[in-house]
């Protein structure tokens, strides 16, 4: 399937609610999409099926705090440097590329690869969603070596990381994403089709295509929301989904702070009553909190919409007064496993309470 | 030359005074050396003149805060893997290893992983005394470039940095060093013989040799200081000499911040008199001050001797009520001239006196 310009429209506004608040900002995820696919064409998105078992897939993202992403972008060259560093050290040119999560610009910076590289971009990613660190996706969990990486800034300094854990390379990778200026390109998880089969989170992009097609189309019959949640629970991974909370942003606290955007946001029920929800984000949504009671955790996803267009809004535009639906959603099952948990559960962003799905909430 | 077990314990005390306060504890870098020439021999010694046009040389050095040196060593794996690190990203590779600078770690590094890898150790080095970042060499004065670099800690975490400038490269590895513990290897400004040739301050470790075996005679002979004085004018760079101050140490402040050892050191005079000298540190001393005047100032080299033994005393070893001799020691030539200024003189390290050479103080 190729993907044209009127896809990544849907593309970014389905990635940008699947990233729960965090994975940047569709706007600009579809501009630099765009702007490539018209430059080089539009690329093959392609089912892991398709991929050879000993093909090289290689990730491609933006990291950062999405605070900054939105007014430091990527400028192609430091994309295709970070592709070509990882390619130098492994000594194995890519075959395809996969985006690390789902989210408004880190699922349209790999279909920028793609585009300008000329390969195929999977469709399928490593969580789902969209998380802050680098070693909490699906990929980790299930045994691939997320370096060697390649990291790279807009005036093309570059770095290549070989380390034992994700976890290490995380926090080496973190504080030069800081000194280069809170938004780097990152290459990562040099792995074959046969690795990608096996542990990714597959038709993710189709997903989220389906997802920000079903918003636009809600909007012309009246109802988004509605459409939102339909198209939801007809997906493999998100049907078991609800909103949570129907609210105006009373309190907001957010900082760029370690090269992530970290704070909570505190939502006033529309509804006349005294209910308010207390929603903590770490780049994403961590937590939503009705009350001081738990309604929605990660790994499940918390996702934030505007009340009468149901366009998702990251972290990095939530504005005092601003009316906002709060979605909870199941993440999909390979999420949910305790090799998972361990890895992107409460407990490894400093929660005490556990994990319980949306559903039983 | 082949280097013996005895040589070291010269070279390390030598490459110490010259480390001017930095470059890390001679017992530590004798140490590390003398146990690599035990298990794999005494490594050639030889003159850049022996150095093929087209040799492949590279820099291998400990980098981070000698209050943290001292307690965080080097284990032999992590040389060796800064090393093939850069061998592999440079694709080739090393003919020879050189010091980036002398200092009682720095100088002995380079013999360790001469030894360790069966390659001869070029009597040559980027400073001819140590500095504490690494644009501060004459291979980037004069136009080596300092990456592609290789990084290592001791649990074989690895870096390979590659930046526009060696400052940028500094800043990056400098976070770098900070995450992987205040202490890290690195192998740096890959480089041809001809470059070795045309921008290294050569001899520099038969120097050290020298300096040291001169300090260690005299006090057989029972004046030290006087037979270091007499060593130091018989050379091509240190010839400008002189006591600058004989004191003892009435007021240290040293924090480790940043991935350095920054601080000062105020010695009151042993004479009688009321003259103090205050001596300000980022690793190595940057200038010293009697009663408020300059009596010495970056590059060149400002050196704490114990005042009986002469033996040289590193910034992290300095204690209070510590008799001490200050000297001053002349740069090489090729320190002082305004490229270099540029690089690594006052201005460099925020001081606002300009530079004099110590023999006009």
């Amino acid at each position: 399937m190729k993907l044209t310009t009127e896809d990544l429209k849907d593309i970014a506004r389905g990635a940008a609610f699947l990233g729960t608040g965090g994975g940047g900002d569709p706007y600009i995820g579809r501009m630099l999409a765009t702007s490539a696919v018209e430059e080089f064409g539009p690329p093959d998105l392609i089912s892991v099926d398709e991929l050879a078992d000993d093909a090289n897939v290689y990730t491609i993202a933006m990291l950062g705090a999405p605070t900054v992403i939105i007014e430091k972008s990527a400028c192609g060259d430091d994309v295709d440097l970070a592709l070509s560093r990882l390619e130098k050290y492994t000594g194995k040119k890519a075959d395809a590329v996969i985006p690390i999560e789902i989210g408004g610009v880190n699922s349209l910076i790999p279909i920028m690869a793609a585009a300008r590289n000329g390969l195929p971009l999977v469709d399928a990613d490593g969580m789902g969603r969209a998380f802050p660190e680098i070693q909490m996706v699906t990929f980790n969990v299930y045994g691939v070596s997320c370096t060697p990486l390649a990291v790279t800034d807009e005036h093309l300094n570059s770095l290549v990381v070989d380390t034992g854990t994700a976890k290490r390379a995380e926090d080496l990778v973190r504080v030069c994403s800081v000194d280069m200026g809170c938004s780097v390109m990152l290459s990562s998880y040099p792995m074959t089709g046969k690795q990608v089969k096996e542990t990714a989170v597959t038709g993710t992009m189709t997903l989220a295509l389906e997802i920000g097609r079903a918003i636009a189309e809600g909007r012309r019959q009246g109802d988004p929301t509605a459409a939102l949640l339909a198209a939801l629970r007809k997906t493999p991974y998100y049907n078991q989904c609800k909103v949570l909370f129907d609210g105006k942003v009373q309190d907001l606290r957010r900082e760029t702070t370690g090269g992530f955007a970290v704070g909570h946001c505190v939502l006033a029920a529309l509804d006349g009553s005294d209910r308010s929800m207390e929603v903590t984000f770490q780049n994403e949504h961590l937590v939503a909190k009705e009350d001081g009671q738990v309604r929605a955790i990660v790994p499940d996803l918390i996702c934030m919409i505007d009340r009468e267009t149901a366009e998702p809004v990251p972290v990095e535009a939530l504005k005092y007064g601003q009316r906002i639906k709060v979605l909870g959603v199941s993440a999909p099952p390979i999420m949910r496993t305790p090799e998972s948990l361990a890895v992107f559960g409460p407990q490894a962003f400093g929660l005490n309470e556990p994990f319980q799905p949306v559903e039983s909430l």
